[in-house]
């Protein structure tokens, strides 16, 4: 490995497991597995073979995985005290897992050595040097994480310089300094692994951050401007609290502004996806927000912001979105001028500078569906339909002659639609357990024996933004709803004073856009 | 002002609104500056007055306002290339705002004044100086925001440099370094700021970062550590792209670990809640994993963890969750619900003291209530119903029997309810422009001869917000409901899979609550 490379150590499937919500299957666990090895990180984190049967089965199943990149790594503690290493049913789960490398943590900070372990500091010493000595004896890569190695270092900083010479004089490849509860700032990070590297040389020095003071990104960065070359992290962020460093970010922090590499040649262009994958098994609400990998982090709204990046991408851009494969996005709204619909267009290609009078046509009907309470930012396949309408390209797929729900206090929502499709009226019912649901359920009904590939699209999210609050009970209110094949996502939006009527029409769109896109 | 003291800039309401998704009402936006102003920031920035004529509604509402802490600061730009500052629009736009303090922006970047503004570089300086000046001679604090600045530095110092100098010779008090695009690594932030600090002395210096390489906070603690003493940022880290500095995090940061004061004394502990209330107010989805404030923050899954901190606190908790006005939650046992209390319960306080029972009774009934969904945060109404519930002391008004509700394609929806009042049947019908405002009206006829007091009640805002967006139409809807009878407000909160049964249940508290008030 050349000298400005940084090894990236994912652990996800370990450490980013414990995060609130997080409830991984073996599958989603393999999946997972696999698009950290297409990503080319240097090691993924399996799990604790000790702590769970269902990481036991991961290890049985990941023996069969074809890796390209990456190596696998057990996770699990030191020996017990006062116990030899190789009697430890730790230690004989992590061998058991039969992978490349095995990750160890011991503990830095006397005081837990105290109150937690309730054994003596020599014994401590031992239990890390032991362990690390056998795992190496049976021809594993061993690399130790220092647990609480920040809070260790500031409360007695000789012992925990000893605990990591202990494992370093055993074998340990790498000594990883942890930030356990995430309470370091980037300077006392950068002076504690300086110290480390002076102190103890030839070891490859890892860091592993925690994000309770919103930190993370900036603590790994800082260990690795002091010398640190080794990162642990976890995609998205995910973690127990407030979560792990997030690798979206440093990584390409490390690559397009630090220099380093840490992916193989080409790799960082599948850093969105893998987030968004890997955010899907998760089965998360993604972060629009999330920095480089985010529905937002190209997305501009304020019409002074527009204008400029519509002339020089660089004046509001920091990185070239494509370089970590996300794009720039602008949002149709009502803080934004018309250079927001001429860049929007763009993407529509050059069908709209040949039809001057469509371009008209669909700026028209945008500013007086803005005026209505319509907002398209978040509603791109509505703004689409639109577009496709202006250009009369709109395809048309059924009419709605009527719906009626019922709804009481006691018993589910009733649905009726009527629709004409391809001259056929259809009529159908359902019940659902909101007025929506059940809408949604009829209008299915009514439309799959024409159309089977709606079976593909479900909704997976339904917001509801109230407009104009003062008039309460009365005011417009506004549907966003946002509908996946399995493979797209896309949102639609409908306005109106009855929240069913404005939710009717956003499903219809999302049907529409649907099949127009299928039938594309 | 002390040695250790950093100015907070907030600017929720003018940067902060840039964000995707966000669409504040002048009401929302005056609810946030009450907000602001109780936690004790030193500025709110409330809007660009000349943008739009939503921020010129909230500055002439705003004048109203008694601030106890803070001074509201206005936003905008200077004045046009050849132009003279006192005929500029935008600048009479900002002085018309009548605040104390006027922000504007300029730009300290060569490229941008080329490009953007098409002007030249001297004129730029002009329209600086002339724009400070004249806001200066008409009596305002005058604080200068350098676009771009760090991006200006690294192509062109010296004449970065230039534009500072010409804001802070022109008498602006205060000269923010921006880092616009949000691409700045700490160090680099560190190394500017201090040198803007040795050429620029007498003048105070101010940062404002952006989250895209998720360094904002990183960035805003490394600006104070090299001499910036006012940090621009937003309350939850809300802003365009992935947002800008998170001054939930910021402001803990500085007075816990780096020892400076940002807010009055004891406000700190406001801070999650002031988090919370804005995040119901924006009616965004909260994100647990935040920081300090999040509902995870400090909350343990793992079984080791959870020992650990069952035996000492610090072991994984880098702060007094306390201290921040969080709290310590344990997931296998949940103690979510007990902030609530102790903040809530201040007014009844006393009376939940003699009668621990009935505290345990409260207790337990807000822990399955969040559990299913309810968010008090926003809805003191409600709370105190329960409260009162809990004590024995809740009045009974009516008992509700039945509603039903009719909703179709054509014809506005109708509503009709049975209610038993007094020991009178009394079932009541009405049409409204919406299912939720059908029903609300048919319970007030049905009320009203017996509580003629409900008259003088109106219902003055309405939000929604889907819970577990992952099952889409069928998700659990939560709706709050904002009522006030003319002298005070008061919010309630109704949880359900069916929107129109939240919104049933949260009517009727809101009128019960009512009852109760307008009786004693």
């Amino acid at each position: 490995m050349k000298d400005n490379w940084v090894e990236i150590y994912d652990t996800t499937l370990r450490d980013g497991a414990q995060g609130e919500g997080l409830a991984y299957t073996v599958e989603d666990k393999l999946k997972i597995a696999r698009a950290l090895d297409e990503i080319g990180v240097h090691f993924i984190e399996g799990g604790w073979p000790g702590a769970n049967p269902k990481d036991v089965e991961f290890f049985e199943r990941a023996k069969s995985l074809q890796l390209s990149n990456a190596q696998f790594a057990a996770f699990g503690s030191t020996r017990r005290a006062n116990a030899l290493a190789a009697d430890d049913t730790v230690v004989q789960g992590l061998l058991a897992a039969q992978t490349p490398v095995v990750t160890i943590f011991g503990k830095s900070w006397d005081f837990h050595v105290d109150i937690a372990l309730k054994t003596t500091l020599e014994e401590n010493l031992r239990m890390i040097a032991d362990t690390v000595n056998h795992l190496k004896s049976c021809g594993r890569r061993v690399v130790y994480d220092a647990e609480h190695f920040f809070d260790g270092f500031r409360a007695n900083a000789e012992y925990a310089l000893d605990t990591l010479a202990a494992a370093a004089q055993a074998g340990a490849e790498t000594i990883v300094l942890c930030d356990t509860n995430g309470g370091s700032l980037p300077e006392q990070i950068a002076d504690a692994v300086a110290l480390v590297h002076k102190r103890i040389p030839n070891v490859r020095i890892g860091i592993h951050c925690h994000n309770d003071s919103e930190l993370a990104v900036a603590n790994s960065l800082a260990a690795v401007e002091a010398g640190a070359t080794h990162v642990q992290g976890v995609m998205n962020g995910y973690g127990e609290r407030c979560g792990n460093a997030n690798l979206c970010s440093v990584i390409p922090n490390l690559e397009l502004k630090m220099h380093r590499r840490c992916l193989p040649d080409g790799k960082l262009k599948l850093l969105t996806h893998t987030s968004r994958y890997i955010n899907e098994v998760a089965n998360l609400v993604p972060n629009d927000r999330a920095a480089f990998v985010g529905r937002s982090a190209f997305a501009h709204k304020g019409g002074i912001h527009v204008s400029a990046v519509s002339r020089a991408k660089e004046t509001y851009e920091h990185i070239n979105p494509e370089d970590v494969g996300n794009e720039t996005r602008v949002l149709i709204s009502d803080q934004s001028g018309v250079s927001n619909i001429r860049f929007k267009a763009d993407e529509l290609g050059d069908e709209f500078n040949k039809n001057p009078e469509a371009a008209r046509r669909l700026l028209s009907q945008l500013k007086t569906l803005e005026f209505e309470g319509y907002s398209f930012e978040d509603a791109e396949a509505s703004f689409q339909l639109l577009a496709w309408g202006a250009l009369g390209r709109r395809k048309h797929f059924f009419d709605p002659i009527e719906y009626r729900v019922w709804i009481g206090s006691s018993g589910n929502p009733e649905a009726v639609v009527r629709l004409n499709v391809n001259g056929q009226e259809m009529h159908t019912a359902s019940l659902g357990v909101g007025p929506a649901h059940a809408l949604d359920q009829a209008l299915r009904k009514a439309l799959v024996s024409h159309y089977p590939q709606i079976q593909e699209f479900h909704l997976i999210d339904f917001k509801v933004r109230i407009l104009d609050g003062e008039h309460a009970t009365a005011a417009k209110t506004r549907v966003h709803i946002e509908t996946s094949d399995g493979e797209r996502s896309w949102n639609t939006v409908g306005v109106a004073e009855n929240i069913i009527a404005a939710t009717w029409q956003a499903i219809i769109e999302s049907v529409e856009y649907g099949l127009q896109i299928a039938a594309a």
